[in-house]
């Protein structure tokens, strides 16, 4: 672990999370609202402001709730006004800090926090699922962060489970996203909210108790697909839903195992719930941020 | 390339074909019956001195129709008697051979030898689909073989596409390999063989051009999440099916376009027609001998 200072900042819809860390330890954090209507620049003004409150860093990351491009340009943010599509996030950024951004998807951040950090330290392949409103995640391969051609990869949330299901955001029809996010829980649940779906499943609720089981075998059988073609040793579960522990993860175990049971070898697959909560963000985008400073200075 | 002389055995239900890699291209091939049916020791024995034959050799890969375990022991060969299974193949082979012996998946070897000499070449990272009798597949990431936690990984053929689908010799239900293999086709079609069905879809039968059609956008599905969770820069389609050409991969491009088209970075992943033919696998098995070798001498 690197005595070097890492700032790792998760902007989010809602808040800014800031942490510090060293020697493989959070020593410090902040959080503060996002206020998205002010305006990109305003919001950026405000992270930089929470980030330079730690004083001195070797190395920044920044975990934004979409996509963005190679060149670190936002492509596609379902959670913030839809001026931050197109928008130079990482140039914007460097400018500020005056030192190297790197930018990366918090699906990413979560898995490579969780790989090094939390419920899945010590495995070198992880397959990570952050299971809220959306559904995003993450591969760590080799002890890294998965990036894919163009930052891109990991889209577990758009993997298509049913054919001809119901329509998505993404314009695909089936998603993931679609059957096991949050929303879609409340829905089968006939409920306001998953907070309310999951108080009504623990009171025994049955149409709320199948609601959640069955958003747990969407997952399992994309965590099947994902887990015959990479054989990673652990997947990590987190996000909101991810709440309802066992009334997610037993139906999803057990579809795994009727999925993948002959093929993948799932003695050696361990599915984990994800033990960094709302850190998990800042900390994966610290260090993929030092990650990539020590690139810089040791090319691969 | 290395200058090295490294030999790659693919060992096929049908056919033994063997060839000999030198500075990156293949300075010699042989082919002989299989013969399965004469017992696992006969087999290997003509496998070695069919490889013999061509003198001496930096390394040996031996590519193996179905699932080995890290420690070179066979689990399930379709294509084989059921002796092969519980077999310590990378023993035998090492006893026999007297030198180290690299054994892979046969739909790893197809993928290796695509991405590294065949229509992948110079692609970084790759997904392969071996598209015949059954459905196979491999994946290169970072220029190198992806194994995952032991050598299983890349088991496209039985991602879940169709999750009530028909029951897959694996246990599942609705496995790709169930939708889009030569067999499956041709009961599509309703025709005896997949050969068959080819034939009366290029004379226009518009049955079989449905099957095969069918059979793409399955395909196309099982890419898209391939392609959504790894953004690989290349994707291969080989094996029987893929003589459909166009037949095939236009409505499987069409169906990538529809489910990862908003998401994943289309514009900079191409599917291509594997070039290698009946070559692959032996070319494959030959460079991961290769690869291993350089590993031993060179740790990691």
């Amino acid at each position: 672990m690197s005595s070097r200072r890492a700032l790792g900042i998760d902007l989010g819809g809602t808040h800014i999370k800031v942490v510090l860390l060293q020697n493989g330890r959070v020593v410090e954090k902040r959080s503060r609202l996002t206020s998205a209507e002010e305006g990109v620049e305003s919001v950026l003004d405000r992270l930089v402001e929470l980030g330079r409150a730690f004083g001195e860093f070797a190395s920044v990351g920044v975990a934004v709730p979409g996509l963005v491009d190679q060149d670190g340009v936002g492509l596609l943010f379902p959670n913030l006004p839809p001026e931050w599509s197109g928008v130079s996030i990482r140039r914007l950024l460097e400018q500020r800090f005056d030192q190297p951004v790197a930018l990366l998807n918090d699906g990413h951040a979560f898995t490579l926090a969780e790989a090094r950090m939390g419920a899945a330290r010590g495995a070198t392949n992880a397959v990570g699922v952050v299971c809220g409103t959306g559904v995003g995640g993450g591969l760590v391969l080799g002890g890294r962060l998965w990036e894919g051609i163009d930052g891109r990869a990991g889209e577990i949330g758009h993997q298509t489970v049913v054919a001809d299901g119901t329509l998505c955001g993404c314009g695909n029809r089936g998603c993931l996203e679609t059957l096991a996010s949050g929303p879609a829980i409340a829905r089968s649940a006939g409920t306001a909210t998953f907070d309310h779906a999951l108080a009504a499943a623990r009171r025994g609720d049955s149409m709320a108790l199948e609601a959640i089981a069955s958003a747990g075998r969407y997952l399992g059988i994309a965590i099947a697909n994902a887990v015959l073609l990479l054989t990673p040793s652990r997947v990590i579960v987190g996000g909101g839903v991810a709440e309802a522990g066992d009334l997610l993860l037993d139906p999803l175990g057990e579809e795994l195992k009727r999925r993948a049971g002959a093929v993948g070898p799932l003695d050696r697959i361990r599915v984990v719930r994800a033990e960094l909560g709302p850190l998990a963000g800042g900390v994966g985008a610290a260090l993929h941020g030092a990650d990539r400073a020590i690139d810089a200075v040791v090319p691969g």
